[in-house]
């Protein structure tokens, strides 16, 4: 296996930008670690380009499996690659498996128009996952789901549910050719309870921005509003926490 | 009104320590900023012991109002103090209002056990205030909620609704023997889902550890112990979320 002992060897330096969204756009790439993604990744055929491990791991099963494509890496890189203070000591770059062809979807799906922070994205995408949604679509300017930040909180839901990037209101479009009713979720007491909603199992729900929701134009395009009441003194909830009660919310209705 | 020019002035250097949980307790006053809460501390009648503002907020209600006790800053000291890049130039120091000899407690209370991370403990607090629960308890190893982190996500539901922070054994006893049901959340589909829960309006339901979940010990002084039921691939939720389903679910039965 070959070895890399510096951080400043080219291919680290690259591997290192691949934190920035135009960089994994740019390259069909970006990278996961820690050993619970990366077998993840491995047991949900997600397409491997890439190994790195540590020295101690280099007789791991996955090393092996992936041989032709793994490097061993000294400590030194694997802290320059890490997101995280006590790296595990294997990371892999994998291929962007996304298409922006969606034409047609069945069953429960989340949209998120403009979620910025990285963490309720993430989060969403795992609570999805956990409520068996059938796949997430996010908006172009939503926090981009490669980003380690992202990848961290959805703890491999990624390799569970199709997850896609696309135009908000072309995603709209595209549910309601589907079929699906499409509902919007805002904090305001004059729409719906979602509570009082008729069960349906295909539909959209639609997640809006942390500090403004939904978009207006987004927001004509819905075939339903909804919102979770508000029985204390709090403004609104957390974008992330208000999906997870939506989410189970219209599951068992 | 006095005047701090440099980030270098003793005043300012001992509220910088106020981020700290130790020095917290140790003065029994910890430091908010922003207009939204300093705002919403003086409208419930939280005991201010500082104010401090920007010259361009120095006629600001506020600053007029709490005159006696107000200090002019330079946005250079502003910038010391603050936990945000462009800090909107108010801040308060308030009086730490918690009790330990908490003895009756009734309606629906949340009670934490170590959880760690202080985004979770200040969004469990903000969606507990959103459920319209009657109060928050928290272990001594979950996160100090006058932390600077867990009030920013808090949004100044800690003006809203009691918090308290007390031994987590003693909390339940306590509970109990108020004749509150106490249910534990657990990641184990062998016990209750929360959805076959019987209608109740007195309990407190317990969340646990982000990576341990509720300890053995406290798990065996529940009542009951219920899970959320995960229905695709993923292994668990984050816990502000789970929390945020079980409030809204065990309220909607």
């Amino acid at each position: 296996m070959k070895y890399i002992e510096s951080k400043k060897n080219d291919e680290i330096k690259q591997l290192k930008k691949l934190s920035a969204t135009k960089n994994i756009r740019k390259t069909g790439t970006y990278m996961i670690e820690g050993f619970h993604l990366v077998r993840e990744a491995d047991q949900f055929e997600q397409e491997i380009v890439k190994l790195f491990v540590t020295e101690k791991y280099q007789d791991d099963r996955l090393a092996k499996k992936y041989y032709d494509i793994a490097t061993v890496v000294s400590e030194d890189v694997a802290n320059e690659l890490s997101e995280t203070k006590t790296p595990q000591g294997i990371f892999a770059v994998l291929k962007v498996q996304e298409s922006d062809n969606l034409e047609n979807i069945t069953g429960k799906w989340v949209m998120l128009d403009d979620v910025q922070d990285p963490g309720n994205v993430g989060t969403i995408i795992r609570t999805a996952d956990a409520a068996g949604y059938d796949g997430v679509i996010t908006s172009l300017d939503s926090a981009d789901f490669y980003q380690p930040k992202v990848q961290r909180s959805m703890q491999g839901s990624q390799f569970h549910l199709p997850i896609y990037r696309m135009d908000i209101n072309k995603a709209i479009n595209m549910a309601k050719e589907s079929g699906l009713r499409v509902y919007g979720s805002e904090v305001n007491s004059n729409v719906k309870p979602y509570n009082e909603l008729t069960k349906n199992d295909n539909f959209a729900l639609v997640m809006g921005n942390e500090a403004h929701g939904i978009t207006k134009e987004v927001l004509n395009e819905t075939d339903e509003n909804i919102y979770i009441p508000i029985l204390g003194k709090a403004e609104s909830l957390n974008v992330a926490v208000a999906a997870g009660v939506l989410m189970y919310g219209l599951q068992s209705l």
